[in-house]
């Protein structure tokens, strides 16, 4: 059995017990969440989150490049949310290699080199106020009045706000 | 209070019960999820995952671009996944625009055209194989040994696998 049947399985308990079918497209609290895509981040679980409640965004390491821009611009633009909320981790993998060193690999193994960068970064703090900065930097993100950035620790659970 | 400082309330009572803290870095379930960030798509409850288990990386509609295929590559690459699953929804707001008309409403309001595809699409299930088929048209991911896509119903929390 795959883990794509494992998790099958369970997709069918959950449908079993589904009572949540009448939940409205927009968000119910306004906020987009960008995270990094890292299995021991449970976003709903960390912010207490419901179905219906937010815009779930995840990447390697919860950049920001311009996916994250179009997918800030529809949740803004055309779903109604105002707040934006930055999630970057302790022990993440982004912080063992370069984005030199990854490119280099990949052309290595491949023969061709990323024509993108695998925005690596070598200090959370920092890396979380950058991802603030490339969000005000954006044209396309209407509502700036409220974008934070967090540092969550998978050792304890604490989210810390990156203050700089 | 805004809805950011509620979240953070949250998280503190998370960090409070956190017993997981000795969770290693690579996903135990060797799988990643890419799916839609509709707020309505709780994909840690439809697929049973818990901390540690999977990479999960969401955007508008779900759908592959580059940042994805980073995603997927630093996942498989440098942290071991194996298997990629994708999920789109019913009721998705990318069924209600096209890429023309979200970049000349932007352009309207803005005086800029995103360089960017907003990725609208008008058919879920051809959306969801088109996806994987970007995915298997990438040199960057290794593996796509299993690259299976599924449509979430909103209404009824049924999962069910695109297949053509």
């Amino acid at each position: 059995m795959s883990v794509t049947d494992e998790l099958l399985a369970n997709a069918q308990r959950y449908a079993a017990g589904f009572d949540k079918g009448d939940l409205p497209l927009p968000p119910a609290k306004g906020v987009a969440i960008v995270a990094c895509m890292d299995a021991r981040l449970n976003v709903y679980g960390l912010l207490g989150l419901s179905e219906g409640d937010a815009h779930v965004i995840r990447n390697a390491g919860g950049v920001i490049t311009s996916d994250e821009i179009r997918s800030l611009a529809i949740s803004q633009r055309l779903l109604g949310t105002k707040e934006i909320v930055l999630i970057h981790h302790t022990d993440c993998g982004m912080l063992t290699f370069t984005d030199d060193g990854f490119r280099a690999q990949v052309q290595a193994d491949t023969g061709i080199k990323p024509e993108w960068a695998a925005e690596a970064f070598p200090d959370l703090e920092g890396d979380v106020l950058q991802s603030i900065e490339r969000i005000k930097a954006s044209p396309f993100v209407p509502d700036k009045s409220s974008v934070r950035g967090f540092v969550y620790d998978v050792k304890t659970g604490e989210l810390n706000e990156a203050t700089g």
